[in-house]
């Protein structure tokens, strides 16, 4: 049996959960969560017996970052996509698809984000494994969190009937719900139907390829042409510029995903979390009576359900009288925020950005620099086209 | 006529300003409220025609500071007294009196706090050369504020009967009212016949040490001692450790004002501070829509009536939907309080000290190293205690 080939997004810069991310060091290589990085989790959490080495599709600047904090925990990847631009999910998963299929033409592939918190690893493996035998019929299997509460922030999917529990097999997929609002969420998790859409799916690489023929086949040729006229360089894939321009900026849900009807959803919910905003960070770490989290040198009175971190050596943070606050302090930024608006931290970011500012070279000079890494596998970068059109 | 002499009480290291107070650097000697020190501005607004040098006391820690800072705003002090260990005001004073009496039988001395503000300096003097007929005829004039709420975290003044106005001018002064509750307070204040005692009061050298034979004559012989017996150095005067260590540790208040019936109290209206804590700092910046006092680079979404200010090169700070809130980040410390329980930094403090941190390196740097001041005024330091007893 061919081995699930990890394929992990880590291009993204997202600035929500600044000052911890920002542009030289996004959320998924930082360590949010505990000693290891998120991206180093994602490694982790796909590794093991049945899993291959992951291919990581990452951008330049993030190029040693990710092979150097994949070393640190003993995982080699076995290339590392480089985009010469982002250019959302869509591209960068058909990419990694092409690579594999040129390698292996069964690559069954595990298309996740890098910067998710799932703290049950066992569990999550075990709910791919549960996907296996569709994804080698054919089928796009999606994983379908169990929702906990009426979340806004979140994409939802439809359910073709109500499950009597939530244990991981394939569920037939209805639809893909965009970000609901209030009502729709209460709605939703109400009747039992719906699940969170994790983003996160199984599918062999052939499959994903088809299903851009048939949905988005504008697409085929630049990230083809990106792939085959990259430049290669030990473990890294650097995609063609050229090609890439041309390949659309969409997500793979828009362009793929909502239109495919080879899906099938495999329900998890031993605890997910897209960690995607700072509440969500909060809410992933509070098991402290009061709701407190904090980290570093800190030293809180009268504070609730609050976050407090200082993760700078010898920065002293003192929270007096706190409720609902998002207080944290690394290299030359600090963020003060009330937890129910922490989605303004992207609006105070780009008014930092647009006074060039705050973008941290504190935290780039904490980035261990790269080792250009000892392995080195063959890449034969003319993928068999023939076999697919 | 003598010039008034200026004795500023600088030996305090309130922790209550944390971070911008602290052991290292009280916040006397701290940029609170714009370019000038607190001290800066105090020595400043008593300087010009009709005053003579200033006598400082402080503590070894300081001595340096306070020097240096009184040179970069030209000053340059009479006497630096040096309190071996912190008294309270009782001793201070009653040293400082018999040090400048022992200079001149006739001098006239504005005793005053180094860390209020008093934002209108010359309105001021104008309160202080009203009161100086009074002092001269033997009176100690004390300074009451026009009191704009029912603050609980004052000591107030009971004048005979209420004033029509608050002009400057010498009235009658019933008592002493110590830290009201808030019903008091209310009707200290709706009466009109009460004052906030702001802790400055001028009077004739001679005049304060026969108060304190009249009402504290146990403090005499240790304060004389210690000046007896100061080790003269330049422009400084160290008191003498060991007699210094026999003075009660008691305010000016209770040993001598709260007994004393040779009072008057001139009524100030122009606006006072004492800056007691980080509400009162807030209080006294507003002036923005919104409430908003900022400082250095801030950056703010949603906020109202709150303070958040960087002290550190280079540090960004961002505060996000907060309300009611004091953010302050200098060196190594950083506080979050919300405005309600600023009265909990004290104790905050107190915990750090316990666990021997916080108390601030990166602040102590920044403290310009002192240099020998040119100037060396001649001392007597044997008063001539049988004009007195």
């Amino acid at each position: 049996m061919t081995p699930i080939t990890p394929v992990l997004l880590c291009g993204g810069s997202g600035t929500r959960l600044w000052p911890m991310s920002s542009k030289d060091l996004p959320k998924q290589f930082g360590r949010l969560l505990g000693e290891e990085t998120l991206y180093q989790s994602a490694l982790t959490r796909l590794s093991g017996p049945g899993w291959a080495a992951p291919v990581v599709v990452t951008a330049d600047d993030y190029l040693n970052i990710a092979r150097d904090q994949a070393k640190a925990v003993g995982i080699a990847p076995s290339c590392l996509i480089v985009e010469p631009s982002a250019r959302n999910t869509a591209p960068a998963i058909l990419a990694a698809a092409v690579h594999l299929f040129s390698m292996d033409a069964n690559a069954l592939v595990l298309v996740a984000p890098s910067d998710h918190a799932i703290p049950d690893a066992a569990a999550f493996r075990a709910a791919v494994e549960a996907g296996t035998q569709s994804a080698r019929k054919g089928q796009i299997v999606t994983f379908g969190i169990r929702p906990t509460r009426a979340e806004t922030g979140y994409g939802w999917l439809e359910l073709g009937e109500s499950p009597e529990d939530f244990l991981p097999r394939p569920l037939s997929l209805k639809g893909f719900v965009e970000k609901p609002k209030t009502p729709q969420a209460e709605a939703m998790l109400a009747s039992g139907k719906y699940l969170w859409n994790s983003g996160i799916f199984l599918a062999e690489a052939r499959t994903l390829i088809a299903a851009f023929l048939a949905h988005a086949e504008h697409m085929m040729m630049p990230v083809i042409d990106a792939v085959m006229d990259a430049k290669e360089a030990k473990d890294t894939l650097h995609l063609s510029a050229t090609s890439w321009s041309k390949a659309e900026d969409i997500s793979v849900d828009v362009a793929v995903m909502e239109k495919a009807t080879n899906l099938c959803v495999v329900p998890f919910a031993a605890g997910w979390s897209d960690l995607g905003d700072w509440d969500a960070i909060w809410r992933e770490m509070t098991s402290e009576a009061g709701g407190m989290v904090t980290h570093g040198d800190v030293t809180v009175i009268g504070c609730e359900d609050s976050l407090l971190r200082s993760d700078t050596q010898g920065v002293e943070l003192v929270g007096i009288g706190l409720t609902n606050m998002i207080v944290v302090a690394i290299g030359d930024a600090i963020l003060v925020a009330h937890k129910s608006r922490v989605q303004d931290v992207k609006e105070a970011v780009a008014r930092l950005s647009a006074r060039s500012v705050g973008q941290s070279e504190g935290l780039r000079s904490r980035i261990t620099k790269g080792v250009v890494p000892l392995f080195f596998r063959p890449h034969n970068h003319r993928p068999p086209i023939a076999a697919l059109c």
